[in-house]
């Protein structure tokens, strides 16, 4: 096992009915910004409960924060918390909201350029860089990203996707309630289960390191999404199903499964290139690309490989080729049981565009990717037709 | 799954060489009480380092609190960090140092009788109790009780033990090196490794409430458990096994486990009175009670018995009281394998010793325990006469 630091003080507050803890979650005085997406919280009637849960504090809203959140669209949120002397913000929605409203918390004090934040990528974000950040916390209404119980985001200026990270953007609080998400789209509790999935694998399907308790509880969240995945996409309304989907979600990405342990986040970074230029999915572009990473990457995945085949898939007869084989068989089985397309092809994009792709990762600096940093542009290239 | 709420804040510092982080996690002004326990260590040479890793910090030290830590010894300490001013203390040991420096940290400043703090029991202490904590962090020497990183402690007062939990005590920082533990006596690594156990089965074997993630999280402590606990017995400086098990004891009650789950904390409670009347270790009282307890509740506890035997054990075959038969001898013979017998008769106790233990059970308001709260004094009386 690697040594590791590990810190989370993010307060949970999970299940049915738990919209009323705000008013004691919230501080008191707080002059409180509630940031949303594209308006889906405020046609389900959440927003107004949310008011309604804050009591007579007084609020200010912005909605309108896209998929794959725009830096210029949070820099006119920014100006709202200067503007209307917000001191607390609640973030309504999934992933982009979540993630945008981090960057919110962070431009809107910030003395310098607040571009100059895209910058730090994965080297974290310190009170010497931003002094003044502003205190948030969520109400999650997407299974997915896990950025509720994390400190990262990630923001698209220009033509690119900027991670961002800081020990100071942690939520106060996330609220997470099943029963808010039974009427997301299909595709999106799909494209969560995926992006769930992912997570997960990004931190265990590496090579081994003798990190026994995080294996066991990153093959834990496999298992338990191949087993409810299906069911609470056709019964959105299963509370159990869907609260084991919320909960996943969470601890994939919280660092828990990923102390000690190698972390291979290539497929995020080529599939981050896929949605900017072709504007498809996260969940779906994840999809897409894993399935080829396991296929060109068996030589140097092969340990954790067998370990997913036999822990997660209970694949016990083959030879070793054929046991990785079915794995990666049953995996891509998994993704389009879902109703995702794990094929390039089958979103319409032609093999001429390919190459294009990996000319961005190289533009991006994605250079020297997995956990052995190794996948040059050329490997991603390589990754990339596999998966047409 | 249940609801519910979820917070813990300690930052965890893990692996090899990790002592010169205390310069940057200690307040840099910080006037230091290093809190410690028989002596190992100081004779061992850690006090020392940890000194010289806090620089030219002023430093008091207060040693000899003793495994069950005492009211009377605790409170000695709470007067020196207020004679002598002390504003953080760093606890150098296992759960007894790190239980007693919690309650130390309490009680320094508190208004009132220090005694009342004990009588809140399983409710928890606000910042309305006590307005002033002294904040601390720990450097641990023995995998066991988790108390590393979570905010509750166990207090021995006159002829009983007192649980007192607070938000207000989870430590800062918990600095975890797996090396540290290289030179315990085998019975405490013997004694840590059954108390990780328990601790996971008193949030895992009782009634199922679909909360797969936790189940499978339990299930990797105690695989892991399983798999190490011997060796890291019979090999002290085989680094992986060890830290394996320095982080399932920690993982065990941080809490993560333990959401949205029913809890029995039946066997604690009934060895807890084990160790009162006759000193018997508390790794010890559970490897006696917990057998017994999965014995009589056979009924009460059946599906979840069954899913251990399944997949923990992997029993496949025989009838369903034929692999929960299996299972429970099993786990006998893995705390037996560990060199800790599990019969209330090795340890020299006599039968007719055994009706004083119930009724202490009935005198410390223990009346209903396990996750059903049925567990009578009557049935505690039973579970241990069938341990004898």
């Amino acid at each position: 096992m690697y040594n590791f630091d590990f810190y989370n003080p993010t307060r949970i507050i999970f299940g049915r009915d738990r919209l009323d803890t705000l008013d004691k979650l919230v501080p008191a005085a707080a002059r409180v910004l509630i940031t949303f997406g594209g308006g889906s919280a405020k046609k389900s009637g959440l927003i107004e409960k949310v008011r309604a849960s804050l009591g007579n504090r007084s609020i200010v809203e912005f909605g309108g924060i896209e998929p794959n959140p725009r830096y210029e669209t949070l820099m006119k949120a920014a100006e709202v918390v200067r503007n209307e002397g917000i001191d607390f913000i609640l973030a309504v929605g999934g992933g982009s909201v979540i993630d945008g409203t981090k960057f919110i918390c962070l431009a809107a004090h910030f003395k310098g350029d607040a571009r100059d934040l895209l910058k730090f990528g994965f080297a974290r974000i310190t009170s010497k860089t931003v002094e003044n950040v502003v205190p948030f916390g969520t109400v999650l209404t997407l299974p997915a990203t896990g950025s509720e119980m994390n400190s990262g985001g990630v923001i698209s200026y220009d033509h690119g996707k900027y991670p961002v990270m800081s020990e100071l953007t942690y939520p106060k609080f996330s609220l997470l309630d099943p029963v808010v998400t039974f009427t997301l789209p299909k595709i999106q509790v799909a494209n969560g289960i995926v992006d769930t999935f992912i997570h997960t694998t990004e931190q265990y399907i590496t090579f081994p390191v003798d990190a026994r308790v995080q294996d066991r509880m990153a093959e834990g969240i496999l298992q338990t999404l191949i087993e409810i995945g299906k069911i609470t996409i056709d019964e959105p309304e299963n509370y159990d199903a869907r609260a084991n989907l919320v909960w996943s979600a969470t601890m994939a990405l919280n660092g828990i499964i990923g102390v000690g342990v190698p972390q291979d986040w290539a497929t995020h970074m080529i599939g981050h290139e896929i949605t900017a230029m072709f504007g498809i999915d996260h969940g779906q572009t994840l999809a897409i690309v894993y399935p080829s990473i396991m296929e060109i990457r068996r030589t140097q995945k092969r340990e954790k490989l067998l370990q997913y085949a036999d822990r997660v898939w209970h694949i016990t007869t083959g030879s070793d080729d054929e046991k990785i084989d079915l794995a990666i068989k049953k995996t891509r089985e998994f993704f389009e049981s879902l109703g995702i397309s794990t094929r390039l092809s089958a979103y319409g994009i032609t093999a001429d565009k390919i190459p294009a792709l990996a000319e961005q990762l190289k533009a991006h600096g994605m250079t020297k990717l997995s956990e052995h940093q190794d996948i040059t542009p050329e490997i991603s290239l390589k990754i990339l037709q596999n998966a047409f």
